[in-house]
């Protein structure tokens, strides 16, 4: 997607050769027009999967799910981060590491919106070792719904996520893929 | 707004006589066609205030903010709850309180993403006793912005937050006012 690779170049950050920071377009400030871009985008891609529902995760992943949902014209349902269990028999909770921030929560979906009927997409704005994702992946199908598509809108494609993903067999679709983050460049995947 | 009192009463549900859960449609799975309307209702109220930014709290802030700023064709800025002091001069920080979670946390927002000359418009999910718009509004006038604006979808009226805002000066539209949640009951405010 060329607006995103130009906002990339433009305005992202390289904290380290693993770490890009976007915060000036994508997770404090966001910005409306490439948001509705990104929508259309994942929508033109995945419009023949029977999409019922978008599926993210709190809380840089809900602009993007939103402007997909609204182009799919189904509910978007937001994963939470909770920091302790749930007791309670109506939930789907699992653990998630996350390697960037060195922390671990508990992703939690409400099983009052899933059911087995359920074609999934999943949205999210990074992909980098796919914790995140196989965690909202193990909820989906703890629920019996099925994980038609997986959309990013940054990956990290010097990470294993895409491999793990796509070894289980999961559609995924990068809006921009980064080779490399060494020297202190943004190096893109074509 | 009618749709929105329409969902709530439908699909609201009173945990008690302080707290309304709306999980099914704002909080945990989100609507697209409520946001939708939702965006261009705030909009319409505030579109003579020459609003130039909308700020809003993650997590459950985000999706209405969107749809205003797409409205606006202005930059979305969320802010961040922290749960530690970031050390960091590039940053404004303040506590806010949460009552309904019982819980403190460090609302954060980047200096970058916020100059002097900013109007700003405060979207957030509910209002209740206040202290999360005096926390945004505290961060945005640190940076000598101006707050042209507070935008609420659930207010509610038996709560002191309204009172507070507007003893203050605050320009605030709430698109639902809830004014009790006694007797198991919802009833509205006109």
């Amino acid at each position: 997607m060329e607006l995103l690779k130009k906002m990339i170049l433009e305005n992202g950050h390289i904290i380290n050769e693993n770490v890009l920071k976007v915060d000036s377009f994508i997770n404090h400030q966001v910005s409306p027009s490439l948001m509705k871009e990104i929508g259309s985008e994942f929508y033109n891609y995945f419009k023949d999967n029977k999409i019922t529902k978008i599926i993210t995760i709190e809380s840089s992943g809900i602009a993007p799910a939103l402007m997909t949902a609204i182009n799919f014209n189904v509910p978007m349902v937001i994963l939470k981060k909770q920091t302790s269990s749930i007791l309670n028999e109506n939930v789907y909770q699992t653990n998630v590491k996350s390697f960037t921030k060195n922390t671990t929560y508990k992703l939690t979906l409400s099983k009052d919106y899933i059911s087995k009927e359920d074609k999934i997409l999943i949205i999210d704005d990074f992909l980098a070792s796919g914790e995140a994702a196989k965690g909202a992946i193990k909820l989906i199908e703890n629920a019996g719904a099925e994980v038609s598509g997986i959309g990013i809108i940054i990956e990290k494609s010097f990470q294993s996520g895409r491999k793990t993903l796509e070894d289980q067999g999961y559609r995924l679709y990068s809006l921009a893929r980064i080779k490399s983050l060494q020297n202190n460049a943004i190096e893109f995947l074509d």
